[in-house]
């Protein structure tokens, strides 16, 4: 265990040099960026809200925090939606605010369990949307066998919303026996992802209906707990993330920055479907970046990227798994992509928010 | 026990007969009364949120859902917070949103334990804002023994939000032996509110700067677990509810319609600063509809009432408490007021929203 210590220990070491050197907000107002997920979202989160609340549970930055209650080990998560428009094909902002937090949940290990749900609606929003929208959080709810056990509404003026937001926050408990987390993450390790990327964001963003770009696409919304119980079955996994806003390329810097590893992608080995390779293109966005819903990464051991990715195909969402990746000791930090053109390009963390309110 | 099941069976008996006669939305459109935790928010909950979600912990309406995890009993909440204005004497939207839940799970009967934070923010909100209300969020924290382990932050474009909106969800552990819950009400029973009325709701209605009433007043936000955990060392309490939204009244006919009791309360008994009566008369409400943040309405066995007492004024946010009326068998389902003038009225749940985005 002493090896595992030590990682332990550095990884601490990392968190306590950034939060010294800890960037500044150097705008005087929220942008739009600061919700994409990228840059921005990352310098507010560690210069406001880990100054304030730094704790060892936050300060792991997890999909969910993680805690003991009498010897139960639980998972504690929330996200906001605030995806427009509301209703997309193949979703809509009801089962993406269930499935979101169920994902967050089961890829920490968890077993989701209880969900709230807290609505912010606009006065003037059709009640029948609402109805539309809670049956389908209902929906989701059951396929993924979860309860929404508590809820809160609250009514804004005209002007004051979008119609409807919405709040989940959910609880699961941890049985699986292994470790999870970007500290176990070592170089030789593989980088998988679960299927075709940047379906849901690029969904979302034709719905708007403000692009001339028509395409036969549908959001991958959906619950990943199942899938990410096959591959728990498999050992080696070192840690999961569901891949939504700012998308693999995100998560893959979280990776590298939070390990101190380098992760190499081989860009051709990336699932990517025709429809959103060729939207993507005519919209001058990388699909690395685009958030999807239903997809997760995994980093596991590299001895075990075979068996991953035998478990993540016996699923129907894992499909079109794929190895995209491997983890490397150099350069750390740094998350580097060998392009379909044989030349080789940082992939860096998103500056800006070209797709705002997609989840 | 054979008695308490009777009872219980009762309870689920007349939720049952809810359900059959569950009311509908009549309206097409959402407007401000469905959130005044009114009869509007009552009928959108049951015909809307309840009807779709149905599970013996939602079904419960409480402050908190519980459940319990390999033996523990646990509860789960969620508020979201959208008051307007974001600073108002005494507090911000920071302590409210730690307060309100921590307040939620401590009435339930759990120690307050970990909470999230998810924010909606709008395009163009100062950060300077952002970090005056995170570090109120830290003070509050700290103040109820509570961590903030998780977050998520979502921005909105210009004109899709109010400045900054934010949902927190909690978690705590139920240690306390007893039952507590509206089944456990009964005839003879007392009830106690544990400090001045309405502080909260009249102190944001005047910060609005729309009204040309001046008050010397301050909102009472503050958590009431030590209070609550003072009152609990007393046997025989029934239930206790925090009175935000909706007021005094609004828990009050929750009461006599949960437990299918009659509620009397002797108008005089009840707590109404001096500030409060007359910002009340000016504004034209009743203060037992206007929302605290850091007093609770408890419901106890009759014999206990002094005892119950003489805990809460030990406790500083209960100096001022008062048992303000008792239970009766009839007539069933209301709420009645023995007013000042010495006649009786129908103290009903609220219609409309007088007093919108005070929480």
């Amino acid at each position: 265990m002493t090896e595992v210590s030590t990682r332990e220990q550095q990884v601490l070491d990392r968190i306590e040099r950034a939060r010294r050197r800890r960037p500044k907000v150097t705008q005087d107002r929220i942008t739009l960026a600061h919700g994409s997920g990228g840059k921005a979202t990352q310098t507010l989160i560690e210069a406001v809200f880990l100054d304030a609340f730094s704790n060892p549970m936050l300060d792991q930055l997890d999909d969910a925090a993680s805690f003991s209650v009498n010897g139960s080990r639980l998972a504690l998560t929330t996200d906001s939606f605030v995806v427009s428009p509301l209703f997309f094909p193949g979703g809509d902002i009801g089962d993406l605010a269930v499935n979101g937090t169920v994902n967050d949940l089961a890829v920490s290990g968890a077993k989701p369990l209880y969900l709230t749900a807290g609505f912010i609606l606009e006065e003037g929003f059709p009640v029948a949307d609402l109805v539309r929208i809670v049956s389908s959080m209902k929906a989701a709810a059951q396929a993924a066998g979860v309860q929404i056990v508590t809820g809160d509404t609250k009514v804004v003026q005209r002007g004051k919303a979008d119609g409807c937001y919405i709040n989940t926050a959910g609880v699961g408990v941890i049985s699986y026996p292994g470790r999870l987390g970007m500290s176990e993450v070592q170089p030789g390790d593989a980088v998988l992802v679960s299927g075709p990327i940047g379906e849901h964001g690029v969904t979302v963003m034709l719905a708007r209906g403000e692009l001339d770009i028509e395409a036969d696409l549908e959001s991958d919304t959906a619950p990943v707990h199942e899938l990410v119980a096959s591959l728990l079955a498999v050992p080696g996994v070192r840690v999961m993330r569901d891949a939504t806003r700012g998308g693999v390329a995100t998560i893959l810097n979280e990776v590298a920055k939070a390990a101190d590893v380098a992760v190499v992608v081989d860009e051709a080995a990336v699932p990517v479907g025709h429809e959103v390779r060729g939207a993507s293109e005519l919209l001058g966005i990388d699909p690395l970046y685009v958030a999807c819903e239903g997809r997760i990464v995994a980093i596991v051991d590299g001895s075990a990227a075979d068996a991953a990715l035998a478990a993540m195909r016996a699923h129907p969402l894992g499909e079109q798994a794929a190895v995209v990746g491997r983890i490397k000791a150099d350069p750390p930090g740094l998350v580097l992509l060998n392009t379909v053109f044989g030349g080789t390009r940082i992939c860096d963390l998103l500056v800006g928010d070209p797709l705002p309110r997609i989840c």
